[in-house]
């Protein structure tokens, strides 16, 4: 029988699931896949700190090239999380030719490039199902499953903390601020939340997404990030009205050679299967010319769900006897390098606060048709909070370019009667 | 560059798909997977017949001994249907060492165990992701993706006559006979239906899905199968009433040594995911103990979903330096015997028609009562259908097992302002 001698790095929460897994499915493990993976180092930052499982003594260690050096080591499970020392000890790990798995996004995300080219060098394995979505397979489904098709498009609700908290919103009403508040509470969201609801956490995982569906290299830096902090109880309701639901959506497109990729919140039809992903569950809704419309739903973090996809690359890892790499470059039938496009089109939710006094509408009105935006739909109410005689608008667009939007949003606001632009949304039927 | 010679069993509907992509899409497929895929043989009844492709003439043969005896080719994919001749070619490619890709459910789900014998022996390999589901990658995911877990439940929509039928009864308030009328006008559902309808499809699928989660043989003849010729328009609107959807499901579940197996309609509750699965999609939701809950979701059939599939097989058997085979033996961690289990407990919805009486809804309560059924919920109504002073009547009950309900059911017959017991479905929340 096969032996695998991992060593895990860190032993919070995904580690600890990992652990978990490999012990009490050891022998499930044996039998299934005819091998036995055992943990031959863990790496700490204290030795004696108390933990939830019972791992020996012997086993932990806070010395990296301990198991560098430890020749018996086949293979490295990075869940440290951040850039430092994660990017180093990943690097050192494929430079000696030893596998690695990781749940780490921010570091793949940023240094993936340059982990390929050391794997390459030494034949090592670099496998990353975890950094994506937790528990869901998604990374396999394209690596392994949609070989035969060209993926156009790929849009997902990849971050649990900013699905809860909008779900939260959405159906108890709650204000942004309060259910943080409470999500902090309860560990859903950290104390400092910036990465989570300014969508930089979706952006790391869109930016593998994208690179392995489109097969080109998508930086973060290509990707228009736009985070779930301004939207309102208002907009959420007003959305539920139309029959939408609003999302923070990591999107993904591909035309030819030409890929736009965002990150943003978005009112979505709630007839599209993404609409009813609640709470902390994840989802990636994907298009193939060949397979059509395909999605995968689950768990999007957790200890568990996360240590299933780190223990199934562990697993699927032994069993390769020549590892396969990521090109990111384009296929050769669409040869021409890859542009990126910001001027996308879109549908368009726009909240505004204005006067209530006559003519305004038909200013707005004239100033979108000015621009070339044509008005799908508009509704004004009476609300509660209405102020100094202001009242909410809200327009929904035909499809229009970001920057015929722009432009109009930013004539609207010089309109005296105009209070306040309180919202602009994407719109997804 | 790796060069893999394959032959296709039949060019119809998948075999036409299959053909497109690997000629459309061999560039990006060199590039991408470093493999050259040729299309070496296709075996045809007619070598003549006018067809959707332009494949050159030399490629078709009528004698499937031309393509078993030619040492080039190195993949049989076949996609005929039906047991033979496919049986026989299956087996005969795999004993010449041949790997088979295979879409054909039900020679799978009858004949696996020997296949698997015969690939065994030869070192080829068997390979079946388009044979459940079409394009959606439930195979791969259980087999390369969810190796760390106990699987304990699959429940999945994988029929997609059915669900058209009952999506088009629920969507237009069509009555079965005229829905299936349609559906055969327009090439979805076949001439004879039965194999759909009655749920003989879904029940090979199960098989093939319940063995693999389970890791146990699950035959088709361990599966209870009910059809849905017998649901009306009345069940599906008093289902909505209740804020329930009518789905032809397929239910696996293992506890321990004990699997069970069934594939019936059912009640399901609107907020369940697989609810909202509408006309020819699929899906699939699987609870494994890390992953947790997990679905996929997309087309079941057509040709180019049923060839992503294929073509995915071939890239993926062709990366394979050792094939890996399904032993269908439990874990060593549950080393007994597996048992099926026939007396499952569910909600029930039971549709009757009674006389408007005093006293039926007592007698019928009381017997209930007897058996140890308990009532969640009643609904009586007044119907335009209304004959002969019979009024329609509808309860759901709580958790019961499938016998208790039977006794009950046979007793209720038994009374006398009983007319008509019109549908007893199972209950999903």
């Amino acid at each position: 029988m096969k032996k695998v001698n991992v060593a895990l790095l860190g032993i919070g929460n995904v580690g600890t699931g990992v652990y978990k897994i490999l012990t009490d499915n050891a022998e499930d493990i044996k039998h299934r896949e005819e091998m036995d993976i055992q943990i031959k180092k863990i790496l700490v930052r204290d030795i004696n700190k108390k933990r939830n499982i019972d791992a020996d003594k012997s086993l932990y260690t806070t010395d990296f090239d301990e198991i560098l050096n430890d020749k018996d080591i086949d293979i490295i499970a990075e869940f440290m999380g951040g850039v430092e020392p994660a990017r180093t000890y990943i690097l050192k790990a494929l430079e000696s030719g030893k596998t690695v798995v990781t749940a780490n996004k921010e570091v793949l995300a940023k240094h993936w490039p340059i982990f390929e080219e050391a794997a390459k060098k030494t034949g090592a394995g670099l496998y990353f199902e975890a950094s994506v979505a937790g528990g869901i397979p998604i990374i396999r489904a394209i690596t392994e499953s949609l070989q035969a098709n060209n993926i156009d498009s790929v849009m997902g609700i990849i971050n649990g903390t900013t699905n809860y908290i909008l779900t939260e919103m959405s159906e108890k009403g709650a204000s942004y601020a309060n259910v943080l508040q409470e999500a902090q509470n309860q560990g859903l969201a950290e104390p400092d939340p910036t990465n989570d609801v300014e969508g930089y956490d979706a952006a790391y995982k869109l930016s593998i997404l994208a690179s392995l569906a489109f097969h080109s290299r998508v930086h973060v830096e290509n990707i228009y990030i736009e985070g779930i902090t301004k939207i309102n109880t208002l907009d959420i309701s007003w959305a539920k009205e139309l029959g939408y639901t609003i999302k923070l959506l990591a999107i993904g497109k591909k035309n030819g050679t030409v890929i736009e990729v965002r990150v943003h919140p978005a009112l979505i039809k709630n007839t599209h299967p993404l609409a009813s992903v609640r709470g902390a569950y994840n989802a990636i809704f994907i298009h193939g010319h060949a397979i059509g419309d395909f999605m995968l739903y689950g768990k999007g973090a957790g200890e568990m769900p996360t240590a299933s996809a780190v223990v199934s690359d562990i697993i699927y890892a032994s069993h390769m006897d020549k590892h396969r790499y990521t090109t990111f470059e384009n296929t050769y039938a669409q040869p021409k390098a890859i542009t990126f496009n910001t001027d996308w089109t879109s549908e368009y939710f726009i909240h505004l606060r204005v006067l209530d006094k006559p003519g305004v509408l038909s200013k707005i009105a004239g100033l979108f048709g000015n621009n070339g935006v044509s008005i799908a739909s508009m509704m004004q109410k009476q609300t509660e909070e209405e102020d100094h005689g202001s009242v909410p608008l809200v327009f929904i667009t035909h499809e229009t370019s970001e920057q015929s939007m722009k432009k109009s949003i930013e004539q609207i606001k010089e309109i005296e009667d105009v209070v306040e632009v309180v919202s602009l949304l994407r719109v997804i039927d």
